[in-house]
């Protein structure tokens, strides 16, 4: 089993018990948050223009949120959230090489519709925190590793059903295809081409297919 | 041929020419704006404390550089210098599996000496001005292709050797291993771990040797 990959379980999100209405608006709060931040950067985007995008009073923002530095938590979790859970029916079928070439696809189209601009949000995220703040950093570091788990979910169910060789490791496997995602958005993102995200993604994906084919030849 | 990592070929700089004594202070200046932008960012980082750091004075600096703009594209070309040309030896060998790994073990090196910290050079240049500053997003671009270039060239020499299939696509190689690269360098900056760098790479070697056993085989 690999270390990076199996790291975490469960959310990392530790709001207090809110009722539905509270806990629709803390949700509003977030989402307006982390567009700004996405689209400005963490210190491009004040209290103020969250609470005017949310529609929420500051007395509202702090009843949910200490100061940013809870909100910026709050953002990075949510951006795990919405790339595992909102993308949960793709991660369910990661577990063939059909099911891989579907999400590749799925993330090739979201930088379409992008025209390759933004790169990835928990990316950019720690572009902006990593080195400056350590809290931001070991969120970050908890969200990335749910991305991970989410990919190698479907791997170890690959490999528990003999469709991957026994030697080879669901959970590095997962790193790298990780990997060839967050350097592939970077080089898209950079070269404003789908171009780089498609070649990493397909080649780390043929590895597996490869992979699918010699336990398949046993 | 894939167009991503056959986009350029030769140097980016176009510095007029030079005394000697010229190019000296003009590579001293760069040098020291490369550092203090890789420690503090683009923003943090003003004319003086350049002028402070190269040990030049104001005119000297705005006589090689006309504006912040003009140095920050010669700190993407010297990133871009240093990473290919400050490897040349590692990078004349990429044309093996064995030269592969060896380059791998190098930009591990770099992060254990550097404690995971600070990612990529170019990388932590891109989250900064990728989608504020058109002409650097232009200058990453080159720089990038550069690398990938540097990558492919092995490759293409292994390919034409026939030590990989013909079906193989050298420069789709080549991205794939820089987007491992870039990729695990995000992790491993995040994670303040060397293993999901190793990881990611050591995949996308991996599957170039399996390549290469395909091509032993026939």
């Amino acid at each position: 089993m690999d270390a990076y990959a199996a790291g975490v379980t469960g959310s990392q999100t530790t709001a207090p018990r809110l009722t539905a209405k509270g806990q629709a608006t803390r949700e509003r709060i977030v989402a307006a948050a982390a567009q700004l931040m996405f689209e400005r950067g963490v210190a491009g985007t004040s209290t103020d223009e969250v609470q005017a995008k949310a529609g929420v009073s500051a007395s509202q923002l702090y009843h949910y949120f200490a100061d940013k530095r809870a909100l910026v938590a709050a953002v990075i979790a949510w951006q795990a959230d919405t790339i595992v859970g909102g993308q949960a029916e793709l991660f369910a079928r990661l577990d063939s090489v059909e099911g891989l070439r579907a999400w590749r696809d799925a993330l090739v189209g979201i930088q379409v519709e992008r025209r390759c601009a933004g790169g990835c949000p928990l990316g950019t995220l720690a572009g902006e925190l990593v080195e400056t703040d350590p809290e931001a950093r070991a969120d970050l570091d908890v969200a990335y590793r749910r991305w991970a788990d989410g990919i190698a979910d479907g791997l170890y169910r690959m490999h528990d059903r003999g469709e991957l060789p026994a030697d080879a490791d669901p959970g590095k496997l997962a790193t790298a295809i990780l990997a060839a995602a967050q350097g592939g958005l970077v080089l898209t993102q950079v070269s404003r081409s789908t171009e780089p995200l498609e070649v990493a993604l397909d080649t780390a994906i043929d590895h597996v297919a490869a992979l699918v084919e010699r336990a398949r030849a046993r």
